[in-house]
């Protein structure tokens, strides 16, 4: 940013500047820029209704204690859900930014213990299961988070994905074509089978949008990223869409919802999961394929295995 | 690729490494696997057929060249046009290319010299429409190809876009998400609204095989990208897939064919020119969505316009 740049609403010198919206904004008017684009993702795609009983999953980072932050200034009704993973110093730390952002406002925060509750932590699936980690790591957050929107009677799980991850997650998909993942990539999964209703009120905003949301806010979050991600393709699909969107401001954003606007209606219909009826996990009576979910698959082997401490997985990765 | 590396088929030492085939080759085996992989795409795309008359359009590079080589090769009929663009020393050098591999061989040439006919050249087009040079250069191309294919007769017109092309356009569609584009992106268009059957045969095989295919088989080439072509998106999409494929080899070409086999076949009937019939041009009688063709606009607008030298646009561009 220029020095001297100015505020392109109301002139006052700027602190931060946008180059996919071409301005600069103080941090009044930049706070009203993220209020408007989460406004209006929630209006476009339909995510939240005013009576909405949410449940925000967070875990400590910008992006989580961001939505949180903007939906109960929103004026929605927001809990929060914190899963302890077993990361290592990563989990440890990420659950006292939880906690504290939790605690400083008097928000009512659920909190779970893979290790406590379940017997496992991610690094040890990770190992057990001979699967990267963020397979293991997404598999139980989806399991635990819907879980416990469903048994805490929430009709609305929010999660902090921003247009950063979506984007990377679409560039994936779009590499392979997978059809059916890019039919179910919506700000929005009605509640269905035995689902929640997810929503990701964050995907008209940037990581970097997010993380000065959190700064000019004055909320402290977790800055480093998970120490099992490093290298993994997301990040390097991040990296490839950032090499893009400087050459070329707003084509991230072009490219994300472009997507939501023109392709998705014509996948609508291409889901896998339309496409069969699931039937209960005879262990824990959630939706599954199979008699047994993946979930408690995942458990029973996960479990069963030595710990794994962190470090044995990502030594000599950095 | 590794000093004493050995050809995958028959063992003896390799001229080049494919790590999308994850194998080397000698020149023997390497011509072997270009032809089968054109005679998989003429196969499974139906392009081709035994008695079509085909005109290759051919610019003096190596994938136009390598193209009519392999198609008479494999034992097609295959005359080639060439069109004279009028960008300086480039498009000089390049028609001594072309000329010179019909003349060795004793094959029909039909050339076109865009000023000498029409009365204008690609630079002073560029600059009397104020448009990309690239924009005026593929509409008179597209223009005089589809009119020399139908006035002599052929029933194949053929070009050289080799994988790279077609995934860097891909990719530059899909960032946007042009639908109408993306229906269109297949290796055959059919003959239809008086337009001859177009095809690209090489559409599996990368630029780097078909470099090796003229260097292989003695076929001299223009080496030079267009001038006027530096620094377009198209070169910036192909720097980006060369990035990603570099670091997961294989990735480049699942992008493109798995567009074909998945997604291309659900785009069908979203081709916006299969949703208006086309009129006929006034002044020349071609396809045309108003009273006069684009084309014909062009040379209008551009042979009214003094003569710009190449230089005049492409100065400091390097």
């Amino acid at each position: 940013m220029n020095v001297g740049s100015k505020c392109r609403t109301c002139r006052e010198p700027a602190i931060i500047d946008l180059p996919r919206h071409n301005a600069n904004f103080c941090a009044e008017h930049f706070l009203e820029l993220c209020r408007r684009q989460v406004v209006k993702a929630i209006e476009k795609y339909h995510l939240l209704e005013a009576d909405d009983k949410i449940l925000v999953a967070v875990s400590g980072g910008k992006d989580s204690l961001a939505v949180w932050d903007l939906l109960l200034e929103l004026g929605y009704r927001a809990d929060g859900l914190y899963v302890g993973l077993g990361i290592g110093d990563y989990s440890d730390v990420s659950g006292q930014y939880a906690k504290r952002f939790a605690e400083e406002r008097g928000l009512p925060l659920i909190t779970i213990d893979l290790r406590g509750e379940y017997g496992y932590d991610i690094p040890t699936a990770a190992r057990a299961t001979r699967r990267v980690p963020c397979s293991a790591c997404g598999l139980s957050k989806r399991h635990l988070f819907d879980k416990a929107a469903l048994d805490g009677g929430y009709t609305a799980l929010v999660t902090g994905h921003n247009l950063d991850d979506e984007a990377a997650v679409l560039l994936g998909n779009t590499m392979r074509w997978e059809v059916d993942y890019l039919a179910r990539q919506l700000p929005k999964l009605e509640a269905r089978n035995g689902f929640p209703k997810k929503v990701k009120p964050l995907v008209r905003l940037t990581e970097r949008e997010t993380a000065a949301w959190c700064v000019v806010r004055g909320i402290d979050y977790l800055v480093d990223e998970c120490p099992m991600a490093v290298g993994n393709k997301h990040l390097e699909y991040k990296g490839t869409l950032n090499a893009m969107e400087a050459a070329s401001p707003g084509s991230k954003a072009a490219f994300y919802l472009n997507f939501l606007e023109r392709m998705a209606p014509l996948l609508a219909g291409h889901r896998a999961d339309d496409q069969h009826t699931l039937r209960t996990c005879d262990s824990c009576g959630a939706p599954s394929s199979g008699e047994v979910c993946a979930f408690c698959r995942l458990v029973d082997t996960a479990s069963a295995h030595e710990r794994v401490p962190v470090e044995l997985l990502t030594r000599g990765k950095r």
